[in-house]
């Protein structure tokens, strides 16, 4: 077996986004039992200048979507910033495992030297593929999918380091 | 250029180490500034049952330190985790920086099927390399740093997304 891009990026992006669901999941009972709005868990932040949950969740789930595209040479989807509701995020999670599902190695593998050009708050920046996922895409994608856990943590949902890693 | 164990480990525990250090000088700058001492940084949690920031940091390290080794099939260094200022903290660091540094391409790559075995919380794991890296190691990396990064913002230590990133 030799490491490639596809297996690099696609499998891990589906193991965190259902890792993600199932968290939400957790989230749902705890604020049952509690008696706590949704959206007070949704609008959580750890900083007043960090963005709130539902905001690290969607961008963890666009870097998803955002790096199996660019790296297949596919169009990127634009997916609406909506979800008000723990059903939305989960929706936008299972959509987005959906569209990542959809890439097939040979879509993604040998894409090491692709020209990847994204805009990121109206910079352009421009990589080859595998710095672009090795060094940009992963650590952002995880950066949001912790955040995410660290929020509902600082919320006293019952999660452990088992549920941000899962099953593997 | 192809994508290897090598590539996808080394370069990117190194780009984090060095960026987490980056971030502790800049938390040095602000403590002074507002006369907050080191330890009330180095003691903060984003909730009761997390680990506070000094252990995150080491844990982070030995995540990048741990999984280079097992690659190259070398033995672990065992670091005691004794810090207590953030002059340790960084020394840390960079006595971790160092470690992974001084690895090679040729001994890890190919690295994909060396079984993997490691303990954790008396449980034993067993790996592939491939899987150990991709769905174990890189996620776990990451949560650490992430959430040295987000204590950091919860303490208002003045940090954004690219001081988490970095220069690439």
């Amino acid at each position: 077996m030799s490491l490639s891009m596809y297996q690099a990026s696609v499998p891990a992006f589906l193991q965190m986004l259902n890792n993600l669901t199932a968290m939400f999941e957790k989230a749902e009972a705890f604020i049952t039992e509690r008696k706590v709005e949704e959206v007070v868990l949704l609008n959580w932040r750890l900083a007043p200048d960090m963005f709130a949950l539902t905001r690290q969740v969607q961008i963890a789930a666009d870097f998803a979507k955002g790096t199996t595209a660019r790296l297949a040479g596919a169009a990127v989807p634009s997916y609406a910033d909506e979800e008000k509701s723990f059903a939305e995020i989960k929706q936008r999670l299972a959509k987005t495992v959906t569209f990542v599902q959809g890439f097939k190695a040979a879509d993604i593998d040998g894409s090491e030297d692709r020209d990847i050009t994204l805009t990121i708050g109206g910079q352009e920046m421009r990589f080859k593929g595998l710095p672009y996922l090795v060094h940009f895409s992963l650590p952002n994608f995880y950066f949001h999918a912790t955040t995410a856990y660290d929020i509902l943590r600082a919320c006293g949902v019952p999660l452990g380091k088992r549920d941000f890693i899962g099953t593997i």
